[in-house]
């Protein structure tokens, strides 16, 4: 298994296609993927998929992740936008020169926070108006420097594939794309 | 809310992806879904994520569903396929004239078991030598009279969007697929 390090954190009202398709297709890619609640016990997904997280996202606020994944879901980006641990680690991950992969309503986490100005990013449609200082682009899955954003649940294996490609190499996504039956980029 | 009623069989290993996409995309619809464990309490995926189902099989056993949805997983296939509840259930289900999805290694369970003998299904190509009774296609997504099958996580959106066409309706598939970001066929 790679050494390389991802977390996803789950809020209340994630969208759980999104958060599912990211920890499957890291973990078919041999990545160690902690899914960290935000708030403790089994996390309700936008659907009421009930989800066990590994682990809380109080007992991994002082490790270091090689990327942060943050799910959309309309009410889960609000919950994730107004916590302040959210907010430090992403600053904290950011200033490190770490990844942070953000999708659907999520990318405007960033924006709203001051992480994404001037950066190229893309969201859900429904999304891109309270997108204020992040420049928009209309692709599926976008990367600018430390952010790779994207646009919902019909882009989420393709978001995931692209983490892969980040993270373990151009192989290991067209392995892991295969076994999908994705189409790999 | 319809009052159409969907089962989905969560047994250990099963594929997340699949499992979830389809849940996410049924209640997207509208539609009633029941995530039913074959064991009790939280069941994991292939991939370790552990989701609490909304009630156990057994709890169900006596319940009538217009669906009946098998996802893949190769363990959760070889569990679900040696589980007299579950084919006693199948049995009933396609005597009652009532539909069944499944996908990945799933239609290997309704070959088995003489549920799908001459029908024409799908499923992933590694599964394929398996299929003995049943005729096989190469869609990614194959209706033939009660059965709904499909080939794995790449094809678990249009999968779910084919059994909201057919349990709600094309507009509504049309209206589910928009909100995805999802090609609707």
């Amino acid at each position: 298994m790679s050494e390389k390090r991802i977390l996803i954190l789950l809020a209340p009202g994630y969208e759980e296609l999104e958060a599912v398709a990211v920890i499957d297709i890291l973990r078919r890619a041999g990545l160690q993927v902690i899914a960290a609640g935000t708030v403790s016990g089994p996390v309700p997904s936008a659907r009421d998929v009930m989800i066990v997280p590994d682990k809380t996202l109080d007992e991994v606020m002082d490790e270091r992740f090689d990327l942060i994944v943050l799910p959309g879901g309309l009410d889960a980006t609000e919950s994730l936008a107004n916590d302040a641990r959210v907010i430090d680690l992403l600053k904290k991950q950011i200033g490190g020169g770490r990844f942070v992969g953000a999708i659907c309503a999520a990318p405007t986490i960033l924006d709203r926070h001051g992480l994404a100005r001037d950066k190229i990013v893309t969201c859900h449609p429904v999304c891109r108006a309270s997108i204020k200082e992040a420049r928009l682009a209309e692709d599926q899955v976008v990367q600018d420097g430390l952010l790779i954003t994207s646009q919902g649940p019909g882009t989420a294996i393709e978001f995931g594939l692209k983490l892969v490609d980040l993270l373990a190499g151009r192989e290991k996504m067209q392995e892991v794309g295969h076994g999908l039956l994705a189409e790999v980029g």
